[in-house]
């Protein structure tokens, strides 16, 4: 079979299951999922065998140390995969909940009640957790999935669908409500990606250039989750202390994920007392700086509070400094004059994601909060909070930096739609 | 100054204007919104003598006449075009509502607000009342707006557009909130649809052919609003007397609507005593009928109680008529073999956007709305009634047919997005 006939059955498979697994009960879609823990621990050992040859075709190809950890797979992995299906298990189904409702004045009844989105398309690059996790999420959600991951990643994802595949039909589902994409041919995602007859959302869930590539040919709408470049600004009227500890832990605890701080702001009045000691923190936290004039200019005069050389070790940083998401231990730095130019660099710079403000101040805090356009804003706390799982959404598709349908962490909700049914009894418009 | 100067200035001027129009508060906005209406009161000469110039050019390309009727301002249709703006001045201002919230167990405290989307572009055709319409809605919901009418109307949006201006201007708001695109050059058109950094949603108004030009092209959500193919399932267990008044209100009242009824399903238990009658009540109404097969049986066998001749006026409807939007006068008529058959058939050629049954039994009522996959789902009531205004929403934006961000009628919420806001006491994450 050609790749556009294979594309087009997937397709067809996935509209026509949808009108399946959208009216399919909680208690039947949780049964499924419950097969589906029980089933990737059953036969972790064909999944493991399976990612070995993706790890061999990486060696071979030479990918770095970093993508072949995401891509391996060991038995603890496989628990994490199947205990994260059963975490979707235990949480509220939202598909039938009533939004909102109201008896107009002619008696006509309407409701807003959740329904599934119909398809969804996740297109993903290396971790295979991604194939049982959105599979699960959308399963949950009554939704149809096709999953496109990456060709890295191709035997492991295709061993992980079997599984669901064969639980699906064992827990009396169409299985063909969770497909994922059998070849790496490109052509299949163009076909994919066009396809606004069958498909009602794509997710890309990868680098920005895995993103833009896919919005630029995409008919389809598209939730996107660009880069995260958070920034923390240290107030005049900050606790000192709490900035330095939440500085260090959105900077440091896990710098490669979206929700950490790239950039440092710090008002003029407390750079003085503020940052020498929170740059020797940073570099004992294994951070490199990248600093404004102004930031260099105050270290200099605060040598004696510094390491020898470490002077020597920060850089000028640029302006493309401020607009890098670096996802490693690096950090810029910058002096800033008043609350309105944090403000304004953040909207500059900033990619929206998720800014915190450091103070003491109530009126700095409601503006920063109300001010800053980012999906969380926050005050006095770490912004690696960004995540479903801390939001309490038990679990999560993506977190979104486009402001329709969804905004930062997506949990279940995120995944639906809603319908209005309305009930009358002959009326007509007059 | 050229087309590209000229659109990127536009595009600057509505991204750093929607940063103070964001954080207006309702007193203002509605100040600002009273002051349009009674300016476009004011001005009416001045705005119909620019009328006039659109007119005749549109008389000179001959134009038809119901695009030269949508096209012409009067007197009235100013006053109307002002109260529609105070009737906006009356509605809640739903930004700033608290969607939801929690406290985490580590005390942060989270709540999810309503905060405008940001920069919205409006493209149109034809009816300048459009202009003054969706800017405010805009308005109202704190958002910057690029409105880009048709070339037939540009004198007739721009008049209107310097009402708007200078009335926002005396109410002591960014002008730069409102904008209308002064060029009708396409260039124009085609870099603001690529421009994500600047513009958050595309709404387009008007023919398919426009709003899958404008989604094949942005890179830039769009919220679409196709067609509406939209169908009356007359049930064996049907009132036929309502399920009568329905369809012919549901065609007839007004067939140029997208909510109009274009197909009109009926249980072929009830055929040889609905459709005799129908299909006469419907013709006395200007319908034009095209019938499946078993229609034209039907009705040969019922032909005494039909008029001269009325057999011979019927076509017989092919696949391409069930997946007509005719907008007019013309309706196809099929007999289902069952419920099942009716919900298939409206899967199949639908478009989503309104379906009725008529019945008087609970289990296919509740089986059609939970399986009809469309925007607005009726029990024994006209598909007419999907409008902003009949919903209650006070005002409409457009009717989506998509299933992200907005379903259905859009009133004032659809307009807006939401962030976190988390305040904590400086929680880290471990």
């Amino acid at each position: 079979m050609d790749v556009v006939e294979y594309t087009d059955r997937l397709l067809k498979n996935a509209k026509e299951s949808s009108r399946k697994i959208a009216s399919a009960g909680s208690l039947l879609k949780n049964r499924a999922l419950e097969k589906i823990a029980e089933d990737l621990r059953a036969n972790k050992q064909q999944i493991i065998s399976e990612n070995k040859k993706d790890l061999n075709t990486a060696a071979e190809m030479g990918l770095s140390s970093s993508v072949i950890d995401r891509l391996t797979l060991t038995d603890a992995r496989i628990d994490d995969m199947a205990d994260g299906v059963m975490t979707i298990v235990g949480l509220r189904d939202p598909v039938g909940e009533v939004l909102d409702g109201c008896v107009r004045p002619n008696g006509l009844k309407i409701s807003k009640v959740r329904v599934p989105l119909g398809v969804v398309a996740i297109i993903y690059e290396a971790r295979p957790n991604v194939t049982a996790d959105a599979a699960a999420l959308c399963l949950k959600t009554g939704n149809a999935t096709i999953l496109r991951g990456g060709k890295e990643s191709i035997h492991s994802n295709v061993a992980i669908y079997k599984v669901i595949e064969s639980a699906l039909e064992s827990a009396g589902l169409d299985k063909r409500c969770v497909q994922v994409m059998e070849t790496v041919d490109r052509a299949a995602v163009d076909i994919l990606l066009k396809a606004d007859e069958y498909v009602d959302v794509i997710i890309p869930r990868g680098g920005e250039s895995l993103i833009r590539a896919i919005t630029g040919k995409s008919t389809i709408p598209v939730i996107k989750h660009y880069q995260g470049i958070c920034h923390t600004y240290v107030d005049k009227f900050a606790d000192l202390q709490m900035a330095l500890d939440i500085c260090v832990n959105a900077k440091a605890q896990r710098p490669a994920t979206c929700n950490a701080m790239e950039t440092m702001l710090v008002h003029k009045d407390v750079a003085d007392s503020f940052l020498p000691e929170s740059i020797v923190k940073l570099r004992e936290a294994g951070v490199e700086i990248k600093g404004c004039k102004d930031t260099l200019d105050v270290l200099t005069r605060h040598k004696d509070k510094l390491p020898d050389n470490c002077i020597d070790d920060i850089k000028l940083a640029t302006d493309e400094d401020w607009a890098t998401e670096y996802l490693d231990m690096v950090l810029s730095v910058k002096v800033t004059q008043s609350l309105d130019e944090a403000i304004d660099h953040i909207a500059k710079y900033g990619s929206a994601h998720s800014d915190a403000i450091v103070t003491e101040n109530y009126a700095n805090a409601e503006r920063f909060t109300a001010e800053v356009d980012s999906a969380a804003t926050y005050v006095n706390a770490s912004t690696r909070f960004t995540d479903g799982g801390e939001f309490g959404m038990g679990a999560e598709i993506g977190i979104s930096t486009d402001k329709l349908h969804a905004r930062g962490p997506m949990g279940l909700p995120e995944l639906t739609s809603y319908k209005y049914i309305v009930h009358g009894n002959g009326q007509v418009r007059g």
